[in-house]
């Protein structure tokens, strides 16, 4: 495979370019106009390390890495721009494999609006993406950060949680060849839209521009579970979260699959990470507005689960009045 | 190691921010506000594919890496703004090895004027450096592409050629413990620099600038070598490129190790690679201007090594009046 041919097979599959692209793939840099203020990420994704490509096809590795790193803008409330993409292709991926991967990746970039406007691809020693977005807003002040959070404040959640860590342990137990964790009233919709939320995220794009929009003093996408990035808002901010455990809303159909490999619904949605929701801060009388606005122009619910309280760290308040200890924090990768 | 640490570590050592961030590493994604246009360019290097541990310091591969991508912004004549880095690290290379190896990387920052915004450290099976670098420029008419290349501008190449390839001729007889290339004629310090053009390449940002305003219609690094890196041009303008081999600046002491391995120096200059100098076109009428401004302003020199034809492809002219085949087109990494 010649790195020249497969490059202008891929320009050749790129989705239409955005608005502040002037130059894209093929020189030695892409040239963009932002006008206002750019939130940039990176993310990378390994063999091994982030996925298995024995669960997932191609395509759906490529457009995971994408949704994930968007999910990034997504947090600050920014709109998709441009995406720059690494390919470290091991021996065993031939070019077709590469391009049904790429074919996955540009499938997001199409839904979300996002412009693939350069990359490199190289050889590696296991299938290796790295993925940097860069997202656009009128200006700094536009965007939110994990800082903003005051005492006072609501704590939101935008859509289901549990439903990643759920579809994981239904492909986890699938692939051990164990008997498949079915349950009588799991239909196989509901187990396909589950193994979809972990191996199909989508980012949060629109609701976290919602969000932004009406007044998020500070906002996190989950990734690592709600605990653990809880953690990082309250350690940015200088704040404590109080998080009610009985308000949380855990996706339909979580339950059965926990429950067949002995773990609490709960846990799958405070520390299973994955879910590509957002969590965010903002004053509790604007409320009501954001979860209008996050319903109309993002396509899902926000949920009031917890409030922003002096001092510092993550509490979630069991019914009982007992306390969930948070975990997540300490993870490579 | 925890990643949460490492990161913390990392941070502590950063270089100051240039004129652009708002917001560094540490949230979910950097904030700039360029105010006019940016280049953008992604560069990965993979230990086994794109260097060897045992021939590079730690602090030699971070440099590296982050010099060859700020190249890229070189040959557009953008100044270096952000980059991001990705850090995939083997079982092998421990927390203080990370930190050696970016300490390498921010030192090039530093003396570049780049500003450390974000990056992602994960575990991989290979050492692996993913870099993205933003640069900046008044508007994207200031910046130069491959592509706008004339019949009858001059080529123009800076600095001197061939010495990577030298110093990789001398790295590479050295590690297979065959008698060291040593010649009566070349001193240590000669040694040391052909060695150091391999090891750590500088990237000719300042000098891109001056060919950018003194009027270059086009501009590339060289990486791959002056034969495939001209036809790059030769193709994104439609041209035809003519290039005197009698006139190219040989690196002094190039000849040595050649000789010792039985290479021509002039195959070492033309497709040898990785001497990170720029070649570019420009009106013949410009050229005095050019040099004046690269000395100046660039610290190096600027030598006219042929000329834009009509047509298409690289021609090499020899002394004779023979053509030396261009190589170096199909490769991957």
């Amino acid at each position: 495979m010649g790195e020249f041919e497969l490059l202008a097979r891929i320009r050749a599959r790129l989705p239409r370019p955005g608005p502040h692209l002037r130059l894209g793939s093929g020189d030695d840099a892409a040239i963009t106009v932002p006008g206002g203020a750019t939130a940039t990420s990176v993310d990378a994704l390994i063999d091994g390390v982030h996925f298995r490509r024995r669960w997932s096809s191609l395509a759906q590795i490529g457009g995971k890495a994408l949704a994930v790193a968007l999910s990034d803008l997504a947090a600050m409330g920014a709109e998709a721009g441009e995406a720059y993409v690494v390919l470290g292709v091991p021996a065993d991926l031939d070019e077709d494999g590469c391009l049904e991967l790429l074919d996955g990746l540009a499938a997001v970039a199409e839904e979300t609006g996002t412009t693939l406007a350069g990359g490199d691809v190289t050889r590696a020693p296991a299938l290796t993406l790295a993925i940097t977005v860069v997202g656009h807003a009128e200006s700094a002040d536009d965007l939110v950060t994990r800082s903003g959070a005051r005492p006072g404040d609501a704590l939101v959640v935008t859509g289901e949680l549990g439903g990643a860590a759920a579809g994981l342990l239904l492909l986890d137990a699938d692939s051990e060849a164990r008997s498949p964790l079915v349950s009588p009233g799991q239909t196989k919709g509901e187990r396909a839209r589950l193994i979809a939320r972990q191996l199909e995220p989508r980012p949060r794009l629109a609701a976290g521009r919602a969000l932004a929009g009406a007044g998020a003093t500070a906002m996190i996408d989950l990734s690592d579970g709600l605990g653990g990035d809880a953690g990082q808002i309250a350690a940015a901010s200088g704040v404590g979260l109080r998080i009610e455990a009985a308000t949380l809303p855990i996706e339909a159909g979580v339950a059965e699959p926990a429950k067949a490999a002995e773990r609490d619904p709960l846990e799958l949605a405070t520390s299973g990470g994955e879910d590509y929701e957002l969590l965010a801060t903002l004053p509790a009388k604007l409320f009501a507005g954001a979860a209008a606005a996050v319903e109309r122009q993002g396509g899902t619910t926000l949920t009031r689960i917890g409030e922003v309280v002096a001092g510092g760290g993550v509490e979630i308040r069991l019914p009982g009045g007992g306390l969930l200890a948070a975990a997540g924090f300490d993870q490579l990768g």
